[in-house]
């Protein structure tokens, strides 16, 4: 069917002469590409919670499309000195555009993406966060939350198999978005190929993991791979790693909640590199 | 109204003589009670996942009252030695009892709460986690799971404005409810209260603390308190706490997630009641 040379080339840009299997594997990736593009290009980030959404208003990065306040949060907007015109509201009109248990004290940003640096761009020092297809908001935000606290550098994640910076995850970032870089890389193990020759220390966490976190010989620029709420690190992902280890757990569950996990890998980590 | 002698006594309990204020504040106590033994005797706790429903199996003192499972669920239970029979079901048929987003994995269960110890009842041994008014399901889930991850001793909450421990909360638990007893009181100050009779020291975590939570004189039993999300801990909380301490973050970012907090401050407790 794809090879017949006269015809113009299928719109998938699939080459004359490819296997059935190639065209669609092409044509994945390019749904997949564009629908990124168009994620980026078209669809607005939302945004609410006074945390959020006034973190994101004082962040000059941050472009406002839409800002909606009740009374109460206008003026206390202005009153915090806020220079921002909200379109004023009744909180029903925040809510129904919301989830229903989504707590937004009168508060409803529309923005863009922020730009996500280039891996190679990432200055090489302190912890660089690293997410293997960790799929749920509340625990990517909660990671972004804990990476902001302890002054992460950035945090790198695939494009594909990770939620939106939006929503829910923007609310348990608590403001976190506006101060941690987020890059969006293709390929995880190209990735981690690309932190270990800018000089990072890569060090996955598991709970099958052979060597004890903390007593690793940690050093700066660390990057710290995190893997999947059940399913933990991908093979690739962990023979990416310089060292795949646990965290030591006294009790009869073995593993953590894969933010709490992150919180804990920061504050050894902050620990050990600064000596305390 | 409430001051005519003669007329019977209001069915809420209400002593005659009382003021109005005095009535509605028992009326109102009266109902949660009831609401609160209502669900205790009648209604069913719910639990979805692999790892909720095959640890809440294997713990004797759990009350089957409904098990579903999918024909693949079913046959794995047999093959890992569960002689509980299932009512074989469409995955359909287990979704559409829960919210749309719970990842069931083919299993379903209904049960009782398990019993609550009275605080007194306590051994004063190791770690207590004290949940001053956490709402969210799936911090106080996670907080279990931290709980059993670092062999804590249990866990006290009040029965008023704490989730119940089903559903959301469960699966995020992944198990963990089966390990940690949880103690419900009504008075979180009078819990306290007996936490110190019983020989704990009771320490505060909030971000607004005097002392550095990894520098303070730690000894077991303790008792760790922790606040509610954005509002943190109450102010009779703090005042019945032996010290209220902060943990130190060297970011932008100075409160981190409270199942996040929790599980940091059950590691700093563990490695320094351990010696290690």
């Amino acid at each position: 069917m794809a090879s017949r040379p006269p015809a113009p080339r299928p719109r998938s840009g699939a080459k004359p002469g490819a296997t059935r299997e190639q065209i669609e594997r092409r044509k994945r990736f390019e749904r997949a590409r564009r629908a990124s593009l168009r994620g980026a290009a078209d669809a607005p980030i939302v945004m609410y919670g006074w945390h959020t959404v006034t973190a994101a208003l004082r962040n000059p990065a941050r472009r406002v499309r839409k800002l909606l306040a009740t009374e109460n949060a206008a003026r206390r907007l202005a009153d915090e000195g806020f220079t921002h015109k909200p379109e004023v509201v009744r909180p029903g009109a925040i809510a129904e555009r919301l989830l229903p248990d989504a707590v937004h004290q009168g508060l409803y940003l529309e923005t863009d993406l922020l730009p996500s640096p280039q891996i190679e761009d990432l200055p090489a020092k302190g912890v660089v966060l690293v997410l293997d297809r960790i799929t749920d908001p509340h625990n990517v935000g909660a990671i972004f939350r804990s990476a902001a606290a302890f002054a992460a550098t950035a945090i790198v994640t695939t494009q594909r198999h990770s939620p939106d910076a939006t929503g829910a995850l923007a609310k348990a970032a608590s403001g976190a978005l506006e101060w941690v870089p987020l890059v969006n890389v293709q390929n995880l193990a190209r990735a981690l190929a690309a932190l270990k020759a800018s000089g990072f220390l890569v060090v996955g966490l598991d709970s099958s993991g052979e060597a004890d976190f903390a007593a690793l010989p940690l050093r700066s620029p660390l990057a710290l791979v995190l893997g999947a709420e059940g399913k933990g690190l991908r093979q690739l992902t962990k023979e990416s790693c310089d060292h795949v280890a646990r965290i030591d757990l006294p009790g009869e569950i073995k593993s953590l909640n894969v933010s709490n996990a992150a919180a804990l890998a920061l504050y050894v980590a902050s620990r050990l590199l600064s000596g305390a």
